[in-house]
């Protein structure tokens, strides 16, 4: 088995993506026409542009795919922020698993859909009045968002394509420097089976117990820092079921990977509490009632981190005369 | 590591299901008011119950999980045919993966789902025109299965709810004998991790590659046929990705778990193609346009093949003086 633990044999031995070509292009075009406006929040400068990734990466275990490992996530925190980032004035390049949670549809009722519709005198179809204020809401923010060319949506499947579609991502975003924000909330897979050393058919049960060998997936946060996009703003985010080690973990990642932020959270209650850890600082975020998401509180710590980020690099690089790194835009702010 | 392949161990050190009475109060309700009604096709008789299982079951890696194995079902199949099923007169018993489609919601946009919707000028919330027919059919139909108490709907995520739900239902329905059916279209895991030798928490990637050892889940066909529900006309389906051994794989089941029919599909043509294989028999059922439901189809043979089998059953019950183990109600087809 090949060991393929290292970005580049990763992405060599990828199944490539489907629709490289046309994903690049949207979003050439999206990037440039987002990063041509000014972003609405004080102090004003270059549009901010935001990639949120959201939902669980699988894991194929078979090349024709029939059973495949899954990491539990809804997408709802991704799709809740993605909301406050647009309500916030930022652009959202909203990378999600297929079949996740979508911005603005939140309210949708997973299972007994139908009792949300009533048919009038008129023979139309139309959603109950209990409902009409919260999809009334909805249709009109998602359909500014999507008018307004402010929300690009990708989606993927397996860990293959979320990892193809981040690097092609990340890489176009390195243009928007310090303006860029990652705030990475999908929940990716450690493990993984190389494409080249994986079953072809279905795996069959008659051959008594299976013994699975996963290669560790490389570590990107690393790669997205250094390489594909040095001047953004980076947030991570750390799942643990074990609250002895969550802080200690996410203090690690912040420092191994240099994170700016790193959002804290065990599964037990992470709708209800996060710990926002970053440099020398930590903000515990909790929920005050069940109306509220906790995704208001966290975007809104996050765009004034993102501010000072942006106040101080800028300062920074002028200060030492790194105008070549500056990237387009920023001048507004010098 | 415990082997537990067996169904007694199984189901003994499973994590007992949270809301089992609640279920099987539901269930013993909707099995006394349907056993209780007339079957609607020619002939008559007691009313037909089928159990549809639908969508894949996840194997949890650890206990409080974040990480499992998956089987590739979007439970399209299921739903269709639960809606042919009610069209044919059955009660149906709909045990469901959670999240995976549903009966009289498959026209549903997986996306871009506000776009079904327009506000209108009395600033109500309607369907938009072009889709208020489908929407309009699937409500009214929904609505008369639902008010009518003909459809019950059981959902799971893990191999776990989803055996113990099986066994609960197969038991219950023990008690419509021949006139209970039993169409196991769920993907069923084959491999699973036993629960008292799963991970409590996390498994943390910085130990390397994982090395993962999975048992065999017992094959619960054998266990229905022979002890849950002897009686009932049962269903299973094969799916592979090898056109080789599809056929004869189907074969095997029939006989080894004795099966009244195997419903045999490739992955790459499922949508398309299915063959029908029964005792001497292989009906292969293909779809002629994009608008048809595969499932029409199959449903209709298959209900065909269940009226013989009860007249057959009964026949042959009557002729050997089994009376004994001939269901309630049955005296109509005598």
């Amino acid at each position: 088995m090949v060991a393929a633990e290292d970005p580049e044999s990763f992405f060599a031995t990828a199944p490539p993506l489907g629709d490289a070509g046309a994903v690049a292009a949207r979003l050439q075009e999206f990037l440039a026409r987002n990063s041509s406006r000014s972003h609405p929040s004080e102090g004003g400068g270059r549009r901010r542009i935001v990639c949120v990734t959201s939902g669980g990466t699988t894991v194929p275990l078979e090349q024709r795919c029939v059973r495949y490992i899954d990491n539990f996530s809804s997408g709802h925190r991704g799709a809740a922020s993605t909301e406050y980032f647009l309500k916030a004035g930022y652009a959202v390049i909203f990378v999600h698993r297929r079949g996740s949670y979508q911005p603005f549809c939140r309210f949708l009722p997973d299972d007994s859909f139908l009792n949300f519709f009533d048919i009038t005198t008129e023979s139309k179809v139309q959603v109950v009045e209990s409902h009409t204020t919260v999809v009334k809401k909805a249709i009109g923010e998602y359909s500014k968002a999507i008018e307004g060319g402010s929300l690009l949506k990708l989606p993927f499947t397996t860990i293959f394509e979320y990892l193809q579609l981040l690097k092609m991502v990340a890489t176009s975003m390195s243009s928007v420097g310090l303006h860029g924000m990652f705030y990475l909330a999908a929940a990716v897979s450690d493990f993984y089976v190389p494409w080249d050393s994986m079953a072809k058919h279905k795996i069959q049960s008659a051959g008594g117990p299976l013994d699975m060998k996963l290669s560790q997936v490389p570590k990107m946060l690393s790669v997205l820092r250094n390489q594909w996009a040095p001047l953004a703003f980076c947030i991570s985010f750390k799942l643990e079921t074990d609250s002895e080690i969550l802080i200690q973990k996410a203090e690690m990642a912040l420092n191994k990977y240099k994170m700016n932020v790193v959002v804290a959270n065990l599964l037990a209650t992470y709708k209800e509490e996060v710990v926002v850890v970053s440099d020398g600082e930590r903000n515990t975020i909790r929920r005050c009632s069940k109306d509220e998401d906790l995704e208001e509180h966290i975007i809104e710590l996050l765009e004034k981190s993102h501010s000072k980020y942006i106040y101080s690099s800028a300062d920074a690089c002028s200060k030492n005369g790194y105008e070549k790194v500056i990237p387009l835009g920023i001048e507004s702010l010098a």
